[in-house]
């Protein structure tokens, strides 16, 4: 850390800073469309008052820096980590993205920041933070920084290359945000595998209170992610169905998860990782059919399977990942985004392909493997880059553990470990 | 647990689906009317754009899960159900709700989906969790769900008579959630007295951090009641009247709260369950009139009252409730919500008297007593089935402990008591 | 505490219902103007719908009662306080502060309330909570039930002289807000000098999840302070310039001060404290200019350089102002509203003289004159007054301990120290 991550931080600050300077202007209400995605209702949003999304921007805020940031903080020593650097990387990331999707989008050779921008560009920092989750404990923050800059880069060419080429429909981004994060982060944890951690590390693991924070980020995540899948779907009945669908979606999710979770586990009880996680999956996987005529009943199939679907995959598959695969992927992403993201790519094309909203299922098929393809070379590509030992990875033993990154201090100003609880002369523990 | 709660939540919810796919769909921004309350105005709204409402539901969507699901965080070791049972519950109560309120309000056969019928599902939502309040620790998952089901239903008939057939005021709900959700979970609470937990349960008490959780919804509960109670009022200048209401009922109870706890307390001391608590009997209070012209300064009367009231019931009417009626009530629910709802509803009785909304002061009369005895007779039936031995209640020596629903893990997997601050192995504690 | 917390609450809010009942009425829609801000467009807004506001509000309300509350909770004993008190003195200040702003603009004799003025209320509170975070823990209730209503009748007369004589610019508050209630504190600070916490208290410290609880304000502050600087900004694209300069400003500032922290502390580790405060500076340095067109990136440059400015504070700055001035500033509001709200102030002046909004240089100057002037002259004459004994403030030795105004329970009803954590006989603590 001593020197190198200031430096970094402060160059990315300043380049961006002059790249803004350059390209990116208030949005003067005059222009012609925002993109891909419903030109036309927005636009006469836009005559009528330009803050119209304003409070769905802000529910899609909330998610990114309190969703995401308290979701991660399960780990018992690594709370601080965990809602900090995700406030470093969003903070960076949404200034990154809203430049690496808007050099596509250039109006009068600048980028003009409406609020459906400003919406873009914090959805291009979810991709960073879900891949975040996969590698969470065992990455520096400068290992993290450079991550978000090529994971930002790669995600605006495949988010220009399904909405604009192909034309695919995505609106609560089950394809381009979730699969895409997931698969790229656990590409990178491929990459970054380390044999030492086969065995769970002891910081590996949450306390009562940690799974309390943690709860805090996933209530948010879910009661907002209506808001995040209906938020640029064209306004009117599109985009109430889009809030219709999502919240169902996720209700039935519930049920769902919490029946598998008591299923699978010792005497019938719940597993707490399961209820963070699995009860959101149902936003994920509906994401991409949110906005379509699927019927409520639909969207409510689509979020009991998903919760099904991720549960079992962390009771069975994120072990297996581990021992056989070499991913270990720290907060199950694949389970949260992987699976339930490639369930709504596939129900984007069946909903498609009956009917239920314009489109080829062929170009939505062709969109769920383009993003699944630019995130696994994306993903492998930055792991490898992620690895030089330049960037200072942390050694093994240090892993999950804030007390490498921040100062933790005692009472008298004494260096003390970061959970008090656990420290090793304490009785019981 | 083992199989009953899992094999129940899969059974409702595909049942709740079979429903959905035959009775529910989108709205459409066709139909004509929303039910009992301000039909007109909300019409013109849709027509404009559906989602108006859609902040105000969101802030009520937050109120129920994490304000609810927090403030009952305080249990030093039931954190994980607090938070957990309260998301599960009111996920699936959100769904049986829209159906047992929309049956009775049938549109071309159709329970047509709007954000002003996902509001009144949140509402349907938060009868069950005060009603939970009164049972916190001392009930099964298995338990709970069942008390879902019946409760909503008698909700359902209890608001369609209130709203429709008296067409009584009650904007803000003191008489149809507030007070109909306490009655009814204390009547529950009578029928599943525990004589064992007389003198109170080691588990029941908070400590410091459980306490600063539950603070969480408090905060959260107190800043978005304006939301609440202004929902579903008539758009424009009676919504505004709602909010503003509101707004300066909570802040005058925020004062005669601490004032009042103050005064009972050993040497002048605050105490956390008055200030978690009795600074949101103003929001209770002037729900039914809150959309009236009774000025902001007669809000201001009765958010002061409720303080007063809801605080002396904390100190002095608990005990005697547990000690001499049989009736445990883990959250005081009674005090939040019981007490203040019935001030609610006889303001509201005051307030239509002396013409400040239009209606019936013997209308108002009979919603009242409408709710109370829906409440206690639904309770009672209720309780009587919970108590069945067939759902599996919790053994006193396990009440209000996560551990019998949770899986607890240590460091190394091994199992560990859920609030390891207060193991008894350690020192003072 | 015994009796003159009760008697001086009561008495306040009893009077403050009587002001009501006298001077404060529902906005009805029909009157001219909103005050000093924004005439024309909010009167528009206002005759279509009256809660267009509405979630912009609620955003600040957040901040108000979630942000301060719990950013203040980082004290490893004074959680309860941090977040009781805090909720306590906003709700009085509001109806306080909505009273003698109102005044200066009566209609037909009556303060209309409408949104608009709702919100002015709650900024009016956001002067007293930042004064707060100086002296927190180190003043009691009653105390700092003095210091809110004078110093919300100080801020209402430089507020009333800022915006309406002097005519300047000052739309999200560095000025009036945040640099008043950091001098307004400082000043109160300095006049309760107490030698005795010289070398740091035992208690003013954090524990590992009291820094947890202390970033759920501090992210909630981060997200919302673009509904902070733009809630009353001129509707249309100054209002979505005041969103858009917020955002980018804050987001500059994490990476600066993320980078400066690493730079001045050991071994490049990142500092909670600096996380917790400096990352917000952003948002305050770019109050005064929010709605002016000096650029996305000009914006950003004012959050970087405010991120450094703040972090090296709270490094070098903090420690001289207590050791050799005497100012104890617990929450270093110097760091976080002081210094940047001038910063804010100074950066107002430049803009203006560069043609970025109408105004006049001398007067923004003036203004930022003013509100220094008012906050130090106003902030030492309460000081003084805060200082006679009367008031009860809390003796050294029980200074940042919630257990001197709070029933502190533990597992069978006996007196527990509220920290459990840090209790001496622990080992290794």
């Amino acid at each position: 850390m001593r020197l190198k991550f200031p430096i970094l931080a402060l160059t990315l600050e300043i380049i961006t800073i002059i790249l803004f300077a350059v390209f990116v202007d208030y949005d003067d209400g005059k222009h012609g469309g925002h993109g891909a995605h419903n030109t036309t209702h927005h636009d006469e949003k836009t005559e009528q008052d330009p803050l119209t999304l304003y409070p769905m921007f802000q529910d899609v805020h909330v998610m990114i820096f309190i969703g995401f940031g308290f979701l991660m903080t399960f780990l018992k020593r690594y709370g601080f980590s965990s809602v900090g650097l995700n406030l470093l990387l969003a903070a960076f990331a949404l200034q990154w993205g809203l430049i690496m999707q808007g050099l596509w989008h250039l109006e009068d050779g600048k980028i003009k920041v409406s609020i459906f921008k400003m919406i873009n560009a914090d959805f291009s920092t979810a991709t960073v933070l879900i891949s975040f989750g996969a590698v969470l404990g065992k990455t520096s923050p400068v290992q993290l920084l450079i991550m978000t800059i090529l994971e930002i880069t790669i995600f605006g060419i495949n988010e220009h290359l399904v909405a604009e080429i192909l034309g695919a429909n995505d609106v609560g981004a089950s394809m381009i945000i979730h699969a895409f994060g997931a698969y790229f982060g656990l590409a990178v944890a491929r990459m970054l595998y380390r044999p030492a951690l086969r065995n769970s590390h002891e910081n590996d693991g949450s306390v009562y209170h940690s799974d309390l924070f943690a709860m805090i980020g996933t209530v948010f995540l879910w009661m907002f992610w209506p808001s995040f899948n209906s938020a640029i779907a064209e306004s009117g009945t599109d985009q109430l169905m889009a809030v219709t669908n999502t919240y169902f979606s996720l209700a039935a999710c519930v049920l769902s998860a919490y029946a598998v979770s008591s299923l699978v586990e010792h005497k019938g009880k719940l597993d707490m990782v399961h209820i963070q996680n699995a009860t959101l999956a149902g936003g994920v996987a509906v994401g991409t059919c949110a906005d379509m005529d699927i019927g409520p009943f639909g969207a409510m199939i689509i979020g009991f399977v998903a919760g099904i679907i991720s549960t079992l995959g962390f009771k069975f598959l994120t072990p297996i990942l581990a021992s056989n695969l070499g991913i270990q992927d720290t907060c199950g992403v694949h389970n949260l985004h992987g699976m339930p993201g490639i369930l709504g790519g596939i129900a984007g094309i069946v909903a498609v392909a009956l009917g239920k909203k314009n489109g080829s299922a062929a170009m939505q098929g062709a969109a769920l493997a383009s993003s699944l393809g630019f995130a696994l070379v994306g993903g492998t590509i930055t792991g490898l880059i992620m690895k030089l030992p330049f960037w200072g990875q942390p050694p093994d033993q240090n892993c999950f553990d804030d007390s490498i990154y921040w100062e933790c201090r005692g009472r008298k100003g004494e260096k003390l470990c970061c959970t008090i609880e656990f420290n090793p002369g304490w009785p019981v523990l």
